[in-house]
């Protein structure tokens, strides 16, 4: 079959490699219908070490099952099925608290001999634990939203969720990305009633304000954080969604957080330190969020996709072939499009 | 009056001072009839830079109200009270969240004309928001445990609510001085059944089993981390409480936390950065806690400790006398002292 690998920085090659089999009797194959670019995969395109094999990449799809093992129950040829980013069994006490992403026997696509999302087909380790059917054709219009849900979408949430947004929250999200976009759509979910929105990509935040915000910073650095301070009466709001994983978004967060806040953050973290000094102390102010274990959130928030209430899946501005996926790596990269899906 | 001023490291004096006065109408004297050193005022005794004035020092007390300004009610001539280790007036939206701390006209002992806690006498700004009144006499032997209301109490409290402590969650607690007793002593009052406590003093630790501390680490650095994993098979303990406020206390916080864990921090940072890397990013590690507004706790704590359920108190192991403060500091500072009580 033919599967995405990435080579090193800005060196993206789909290539055929060999088809995937049963090998466990957990597994389940699955032929792709969609998947994703993420805006992790970014980061080792812009930095990756050239390597000599490469390895396979992509974490985000939608697909159809070809085939179980006989220790999968509840799976059939045929079933339509959305995979989280990280695969897990579902049932070890991590998974039942909601934290599949400390699975006991889970991990991630594209290492170790599991295939990666960008390609033909994948072998799905803990299939019964990962894959959630979904009750519609591979047709259907919602599968956009629908492929939203394997990251992007509950990893907004998971943001919004960990710190904690209710009505009575307001809320700053940091990011004009698919994550923060979809930190919007999930703070209104949850009822928040004041969300702004710092960002400076106009056609991004303009669908920010679809999903959501009520405001709109597109100043950055500290015009930023004054303005959302002049917002809020000097004090801030309550949450801050932190969805970029750049030292300057945390430092922002702090900023603009008020005084017993939560700054949450699911931008996957390009720093090794945050100022958690005396004044932020005083200030009691707490820092939450990680890496999203998706599966948890899925079956809350599949029917809302399903009626229509939330359309997530509008973060996606640009589709490419299997065989472009470079050109896709190279348009998120370039800031041209906001999120590709993949369709093999 | 007497008063104590801290003149620089280890220059501690009692000195004469003018007698407080009503200044502003919601204002009230208080004589007082015991204090206390605090943990957090052997920072400034081992380091502060030499001063030609000197401050104001101390922030708990307990003690009789002798006047009292015409914007104040609820409080007599006469009145046993403690007062939290900042003043608020329990009425702003910071006050009615419950973070006294933020309080929008509060503020600190011993700063800005205020008067410290370790004297006779205290002018109490915002008497009304601030002082709590106690259904005792003066000579009560309930008095220790009312007194360590006023901070060292409140503050494990603080760390072991805002950790989310349950009956569900295992909890380590780092340091064994008074706050880190009270850590535990408040873990198991909300209802932890295992409480791993790490500490070398063994005369404190025997205190932590009293309080409910259900193991004991005296090891330190990696091989105190070691045994706390070795204890709870490789996972760490849902929730952390750092006692301490230095650096390596954090970095042992976040090795023995659970992926999904809580590490709450009531020890004043000596520190301006905090590991929150990627590691602790993909373990969905979050770090809470933060200065302790103790007023919102002292309601809710009073009856347990006037039916004997609690004795807080307990830590105080040495009491002096107002002019033998200096002897206070220096037991404190050398360890020969858990917490020192002062009664002018």
């Amino acid at each position: 079959m033919r599967a995405t690998i990435i080579h090193g920085a800005r060196d993206i090659r789909v290539e055929t490699v060999p088809d995937p089999q049963i090998q466990e009797t957990t597994d389940a194959l699955v032929r792709v219908v969609s998947a994703c670019i993420c805006g992790s995969d970014l980061w080792p395109y812009r930095s990756m070490a050239a390597s000599e094999h490469g390895e396979r990449i992509g974490h985000e799809f939608v697909g159809v099952v070809e085939d179980v093992g006989s220790g999968v129950s509840g799976l059939n040829r045929g079933d339509l099925v959305v995979a989280p980013f990280v695969w897990a069994d579902n049932t070890c006490d991590f998974c039942r608290e909601g934290l599949q992403t400390s699975c006991r026997h889970g991990g991630l696509w594209g290492r170790n001999g599991v295939d990666g999302g960008q390609g033909e087909a994948v072998r799905v380790p803990q299939a019964q634990g990962t894959l959630v059917k979904l009750p519609v054709g591979e047709d259907s219009a919602l599968l956009p939203s629908l492929l939203s849900l394997s990251d992007v979408f509950p990893t907004g949430y998971h943001c919004a969720h960990t710190a904690g947004v209710t009505p009575r929250t307001t809320v700053t999200v940091i990011g004009d990305g698919a994550v923060g976009l979809s930190a919007v759509l999930s703070a209104k979910r949850l009822g928040a009633e004041r969300i702004i929105l710092m960002g400076h990509h106009r056609d991004r935040t303009d669908l920010g304000l679809r999903f959501g915000a009520t405001e709109v910073v597109a100043e950055r650095g500290e015009e930023g954080i004054e303005k959302v301070l002049e917002l809020t009466g000097g004090d801030g709001t309550h949450r801050v969604l932190e969805c970029v994983g750049l030292r300057d978004a945390i430092e922002t967060s702090f900023a603009v957080v008020r005084d017993g806040g939560v700054v949450s953050r699911v931008g996957a973290p390009q720093y090794s330190e945050v100022p958690m000094d005396f004044g932020l102390f005083m200030r009691n102010v707490t820092l939450t969020g990680g890496v999203a274990p998706v599966r948890a959130y899925i079956d809350e928030l599949i029917p809302d996709v399903l009626d229509g209430t939330i359309e997530p899946g509008l973060v996606f501005d640009m589709t490419v072939k299997l065989d472009d996926v470079p050109d896709g790596y190279k348009a998120m990269a370039g800031r041209t499009a906001l999120k590709v899906m993949v369709r093999p």
